[in-house]
C-alpha cells in the first residue's frame, strides 16, 4: 500500500467539484461526488436520537438498495430539527440531480452541515446541483475543491488516497473530510466520503466501513457532543478490474487495510482540527485484559476537559489523566498503571505502578511542547490496546463557540 | 423549615475552625469539626476507581463502626495516588486528633483536596491539628472559618443552615462545600460536611443522605471530570431531643426534606462557583416517562461543552440542547419537545413539537443575560422530571486548568 497524491477523485471512475453556491457568504459550500458506473455503498450514521434529514434519506439507501452514483453536499444550514419541510428538500435535491444526470432520486446521497434548525435554501441548492453537474472533473484539483466546500469552521482541508494491489490490479481509495468528530456546533458535524474503484461484494463493503470506522472516527473526540447530522459514506464502483472480493480473505484484508489507512488519517486530521486546538493529542492504552476495556479507558482520557486543558498549557498534570481513566467505567488496577508522555522531542515515563517517578518537570514540558503529543498508559494486564486521538482545549474554542450565531 | 444564619457549628454540640496550617502559601488550609457527642455518621464517596488515601480512611469508618466524632479536613494536597504512605498519613492524622480528644482513632473522619499525587505534609498537618484543637469554637464565625479553610479554586465559600420542628423539638441542619462537583483538576474534588442534632437511626440517617446525593451533589457538573476525593459526610449527634427517628414516617420525611434543601443549596452554590464560570446553569426536564430518562436528559444537557459556551455567549442556541438530549443514551421523540429558556428577566418559548417558534433572538439574549438561567425542555410523554444544575465554559475555565501547576 502506498499514499499517493489526490482524494475522493483518485479512484477510477470518480468526478467531483466544490462550488459557492450562495448558502454561505462568499464562501465555497457545496461538493458534488459522482461516478459514471454504479457503486455499491456502505455508510455509518450518528447514534443522535436526533438525527437530521440527510441521514434518514442516506439510510434509506445504504439500508435498502445499497447502491447509488452520486453524493451532493452542502455546508452552512445542517437541514437538522427540520421536519418534514425539511426530509422533503433531501428528497427535492436528489431529484434534481437525478433528472441532471438521468438516474433515480434513490442513487442520489446528500449530506449537510451547519447551524441545526433553520431551512436549507432549497433554489440555491437546486441551482448549484445544476453548476456542479456542469463543472465535474476527475482532476485531483476538483477533488480538492470538494473537500474545501464541505468545511466549517475547519481551519484545513482534509483529503488523501491511497493505492493497494489487490488480485493483481491496483485499487484505489480517496477521502475527504469535514470537521472534528463529535464537536462542531453551529457548524455540527463529521462528515466523511470515501470512494474507491475496489470490486468488493456490498456485504463486505459494509464490513469493512464498520469495523474501521470504530477504529478511526469513533476514536476521536473534540468536546464529546455527538452531532446530529455524522456520516461516513462509501462508494466502490469496481472499475480497479480486481477479481471481486466476496469472502474474508487476502484481499479483503488488504482492501480493510487500505480502508483503515485512509479512514485513520481523515480521523486524526480532524482531531488535530478540533475548533480552536493547537495540538494533535493522542491516548494510546496498552497491556489491556480486552479492547473493550482499553478503548473505554483512551476515550475517557482524551474526552477530559482538564486534561485537555493541561494538554494545552503543557502541563504533565498526570493526576487528571489517572483520574480520568478512574471514572471511565472500566476497572482495573490504579496501582499498576505505567503513563509515558512522548512527541517528536522524546518520551518520558511519567509514573510507574501508579505513583510518580519524580521526573524533570523541564523536561517533560519540553517533550509537551510539540504539535502532537501522546500519552501512553500501560495497566499491564493483558495484551490489548487502543488508540484515541483529540486536542487540546483553548481559549479559541471558548470562542468560536460562544459567538453569537452571525 | 427555614433559613437560619450559620453553617456546620449552627446545630447543638458542634464546634468548628478554620486555620493556615503551611501547606497552601498565606492561605487557610485546614479544618476541623468536632462534636462534643458521639454521632452517627452517614457518607458517600466518589466513584472514580482511583480512590484517594482519606475515601479509603473514611469508607472504613461510615460502612463500619458507623460513628464519629470529629472531621479534619485539609486543602492544597489531595492525597490521592499516594500508595501505602498516604494511606498511612490519613491514620497519623486520625491518631493524632484521637490522642488530643482522648477518643479513638475511627472516631475521626479525613478528607483532602488539591494537588493528586503529592504527599502531604504530615507534619504541619499534625501541627495543625494542635492548633484547632486549641481554636474550636462552636460560634457561626468559627464555622465559616471552617468553610474558608476548604476552598481550593473556589471563588465563595459555601454554608447553610436550617432549622425545621421535628417530634415537637427543633432540629437544626448545617453544612459547608467546596468545589464545582465533577471538575477542580489540580484542585480536584468536591467535598460536603452537614451536621445535625436530630436523633436519626443510622441506617435512616445513610438512606436520607443517599436519596438527598442523588438530587442533588449527583446533579451537577462543571466539565464531567469526576474527582478522586469526591466525599459528603453527614454527621448526627442527636441533642436536639426529638424522639429518634426510627422509621419513615412523617418525621423522617421532614428531616429528609431538610437535608435535601441543605444539600440542594450547596450544589447549586457549587455549579454557580464552577471554574471559570459567569452563570448558573440550570436544566429542567419535565413530562418525561420515568424519572431516570429525565435525570439522563437533564444530565446531558447541563454538561455539553457548546451548550455551556453557547450560556457564556448568551445565545439561544437551541440545537445544542437538543443535540445534547439526542445522544445522552435516553430516547425520546425529538418532534415531540417544547423547549424554554427562562430567567429573572422573563421566559421565552424557543421551540413547539421539536421546531422553531420564530421567537425573537434579542429577546432570547436578553433572559440569557441574567446570572442565573434556566432551559426547560417538555417532552410530552409522562409526568416525571429532573433539574440538573452547571455554569457555563469560559475562558476563565481553560486558563485556571492550563496553567501550569505552581
Amino acid at each position: 500500500m502506498q499514499e499517493i497524491h489526490g482524494g475522493v477523485t483518485a479512484a477510477k471512475g470518480f468526478t467531483a467539484i466544490g462550488v459557492a453556491a450562495g448558502i454561505k457568504k462568499d464562501r465555497k459550500d457545496m461538493a458534488m461526488i459522482y461516478s459514471e458506473a454504479e457503486c455499491r455503498v456502505a455508510g455509518t450514521f450518528t447514534t443522535n436520537v436526533v438525527k437530521a434529514a440527510p441521514i434518514k434519506w442516506d439510510q434509506d439507501i445504504v439500508y435498502g438498495n445499497k447502491t447509488a452514483r452520486a453524493v451532493v453536499v452542502n455546508s452552512g444550514v445542517a437541514n437538522a430539527c427540520t421536519g418534514a419541510e425539511g426530509f422533503g428538500y433531501c428528497r427535492e435535491t436528489a431529484e434534481k440531480a437525478a433528472e441532471l444526470f438521468g438516474i433515480e432520486a434513490n442513487q442520489v446521497l446528500v449530506a449537510s452541515t451547519g447551524v441545526i434548525g433553520q431551512q436549507i435554501p432549497i433554489d440555491k441548492i437546486k441551482a448549484g446541483v445544476e453548476k456542479m453537474k456542469q463543472l465535474l472533473s476527475g482532476s485531483a484539483a476538483a477533488g480538492t475543491l470538494a473537500a474545501e466546500a464541505i468545511m466549517t469552521t475547519d481551519t484545513v482541508k482534509k483529503e488523501i488516497a491511497v493505492e493497494v494491489e489487490i488480485g493483481g490490479k491496483t485499487v484505489t481509495l480517496g477521502g475527504m473530510s469535514k470537521g472534528s468528530g463529535m464537536i462542531h456546533p453551529n457548524m455540527c458535524t463529521m462528515l466523511s466520503f470515501v470512494t474507491t474503484d475496489a470490486c468488493i461484494s456490498q456485504k463486505l463493503l459494509q464490513k469493512a466501513l464498520s469495523a474501521s470506522v470504530a477504529d478511526s472516527y469513533n476514536m476521536i473526540s473534540v468536546d464529546g457532543d455527538t452531532s446530529t447530522n455524522d456520516t461516513c459514506l462509501l462508494l466502490a464502483n469496481g472499475q480497479a478490474g480486481n477479481p471481486e472480493i466476496t469472502a474474508e480473505d487476502e484481499d479483503y484484508a488488504k482492501f480493510a487495510e487500505a480502508l483503515n489507512y485512509v479512514n485513520t488519517c481523515l480521523a486524526k486530521r480532524m482531531a488535530a482540527d478540533g475548533e480552536g486546538a493547537t495540538k494533535l493529542f493522542e491516548v494510546k492504552v496498552v497491556g489491556a485484559e480486552s479492547k473493550e476495556q482499553a478503548v473505554t479507558l483512551a476515550k475517557s482520557v482524551v474526552s477530559s476537559s482538564l486534561t485537555k486543558a493541561a494538554i494545552y498549557g503543557r502541563d504533565a498534570n498526570w493526576g487528571r489523566i489517572l483520574c480520568a481513566m478512574g471514572y471511565s467505567g472500566a476497572q482495573f488496577d490504579p496501582e499498576k498503571v505505567d503513563l509515558y508522555f512522548e512527541s517528536a522531542a522524546g518520551r518520558l515515563k511519567i509514573i510507574e505502578d501508579g505513583v510518580s517517578t519524580g521526573y524533570s518537570e523541564e523536561e517533560a514540558t519540553r517533550i509537551l511542547s510539540e504539535d502532537a503529543v501522546t500519552a501512553i498508559a500501560d495497566i499491564k494486564t493483558g495484551d490489548a490496546g487502543a488508540t484515541a486521538w483529540g486536542c487540546d482545549l483553548t481559549y479559541d474554542y471558548v470562542k468560536i463557540n460562544a459567538d453569537y450565531r452571525s
